[in-house]
């Protein structure tokens, strides 16, 4: 199988692998106890807090290690309501990932208030800072880059106009660490990102507190993580996820240009191959990894499907709507039709994806649709001779 | 290191340690994207809910995965406060691992009650029963085995009780699997278990919700886990959990009685090599592998740092209450005095630990005492020589 559903999770990197297995053999005493093996262990984990801190740009002990993205976004928002006053809202763009979206409904019932996109999805900064000025939400959360279409959004900018305002921005950035340099986040407030998207195991993230905050309680139960998160620590996850981002930070930016150039001639030899299709967001900065691609025709399930038998894994969109059978609200969002939307088929990349992998899945696309076109031509054929 | 802290952590059993390498390296697709790979590894996902669910004897719709003992608690009791009315109440029992009492209290803001436990820590169920006529709780929470004394709580009869009045009861007993044969905790309507405890990876745990609930949302933000818990399933940590509770369950219960004599006679042994030391709850029934011993002088930090250089890991309680410095919340609810709790050392074996390591042990604690002594004695000489 060729993988392109790096959004949806990315397979262990070696190098996390081997870290793994080293810490769940040599460090699994409790960092929490109080003989020497766990006080190594809790040094470790403290070594690998300031690594990721050093990595993201910011102070060491804003980093809280956690199960996930999911886990930090519904904590963020939990987090935020507690301080909000009673009617205060918040403001969030309406491409956001679920565990955004239904974390922040759920948080702040019917206070929930949308940033508006363009038709490519990506959120104007100056109608942010209108909407600030018109409500004063007790934040705001635009995400870094968009899971289904690769989309970039403008988090510095909004960081900053968040920043002279004194409103909290939260960044939902699962889709960025690994892809694109880290340090590009350090002006989020709260900062939201999960390993199993970078190489990293599975069931482990991090999210950046503010310094400044010392009321912020993710799970309850415990002194672990400065009181931030309750919960034995998973050492060898964090050092897994650690090491995964350390060295895809180390290799992984210089060669960015030749990763958007593999991602355009495959745009080019699949428009080629694919005649009516369309590539979303194709003007827009986008993630060098993600294509998202309205098909001519047939439901994107069955492209999918066919795909897969021709040895590619691509996605319908995330993998988190996946079962729910709804067309993508980020498509809507972006004012997509239904029928459109349900068209729209996801290719995500991987870090070491080979030019000729790129190039054999935009003929297996053309494969799929000429195989389609034939036995259209056939049944035409058919029809004609039976006439 | 002889390691007797199997109740903070366990190491990782090698079969799980093996099942979460292969399914790292065969089963990383997200089991919820839409090709084969993924559809196989929801297969595996699902045979591990249907086993986990046949060992603890429930139904396999009841289980859900998760990142631990933790998450499970702060979701039950933030579920169950949303299913009450305002001013209904909850009880518990003060013995409680803090993630029940924080989640407990933060859930149900003074509407907490506890059920009375006798000085070594049991709750009487029929004070239970009087507790439930006279308050009707939204619910019920007691442990299944404690964490600092291993004292056994009558679950089974409180479970009993509970559902003869309609009352929701929950049991976390990440103290029991693996230790004690899970099947037993199939009367719980609510169960909390974590992998780390019974020789699965840290980060995964599992938690039981009632079929008959529908409405329970540990995490928003994705279909996964039934709608019950969103986030990419952690597929590698699940299959390891339920490789290592299959391991414990098919191995571990039938020399149970040895397990207890071995502990009988670390004790009678431990008496002879301190004079004067204390068992915590010595007349009840306690899990196999957990000592709570009351040392007659010098406190239990002096007495865990002495062991560590005899090559002995032991703590001085819940490895989640280490860091602070506060008596145990435990010990006090069992009329101990601060200076008593400051006093005990909490020993917990693991599956494999032989006989040696039990009488190493004693023997580490008599060195460590008749050194103190002989200090004692020199120094009394001196005062003597110098008078």
């Amino acid at each position: 199988m060729v993988y392109f559903d790096n959004n949806a999770t990315t397979p262990l990197d070696p190098v996390a692998r081997a870290v793994w297995i080293t810490a769940a053999d040599e460090a699994w005493a409790n960092p929490s106890s109080p003989y020497r093996a766990s006080a190594r262990v809790r040094n470790l984990l403290e070594e690998c807090r300031e690594r990721s801190a050093s990595l993201i740009g910011c102070a060491t002990e804003e980093i809280v290690f956690n199960s996930g993205a999911t886990e930090a976004n519904n904590a963020v928002f939990a987090y935020l309501a507690g301080c909000a006053r009673p009617s205060q809202s918040v403001l969030i763009s309406p491409v956001e990932h679920p565990s955004v979206l239904e974390a922040a409904s759920h948080s702040f019932p019917d206070r929930v208030i949308f940033a508006e996109v363009d038709s490519e999805g990506v959120v104007d900064p100056e109608s942010v800072r209108a909407l600030l000025r018109k409500h004063s939400p007790a934040a705001v959360s635009v995400m870094a880059a968009n899971n289904e279409t690769g989309v970039i959004q403008p988090f510095e900018s909004l960081a900053t106009i968040c920043r002279e305002r004194g409103v909290p921005y939260h960044c939902d950035a699962a889709q960025w660490p690994g892809k694109m340099p880290a340090s590009r986040l350090s002006a989020c407030d709260f900062l939201t990102g999960s390993a199993h998207k970078f190489g990293g195991p599975k069931g482990v993230g991090f999210l950046r507190v503010p310094a400044e905050i010392n009321d912020f309680r993710g799970q309850l139960g415990g002194e672990q993580e400065g009181r931030r998160r309750a919960g034995t620590e998973n050492y060898p996850a964090v050092a897994a996820m650690v090491a995964a981002l350390a060295d895809r930070e180390a290799n992984g930016f210089d060669d960015m240009e030749e990763r958007v150039a593999r991602r355009a001639h495959f745009e080019a030899r699949l428009l080629e191959e694919v005649p009516g299709a369309r590539i979303l967001a194709a003007g827009r900065e986008r993630l060098w990894n993600t294509v998202s691609i309205v098909l001519p025709r047939h439901e994107n399930h069955r492209w999918v499907m066919k795909l897969d038998r021709e040895g590619f894994a691509v996605s319908t969109g995330s993998a988190c709507s996946t079962g729910d059978g709804n067309p993508s609200h980020v498509l809507a969002a972006m004012g997509r039709s239904p029928a459109e939307a349900r068209r729209v088929v996801r290719v995500s990349a991987g870090r070491d994806t080979r030019d000729a992998e790129w190039n054999g899945l935009a003929k297996a696309f053309g494969n799929v649709w000429r195989r389609w076109d034939e036995k259209r031509s056939d049944s035409a054929l058919t029809e004609v001779v039976s006439i």
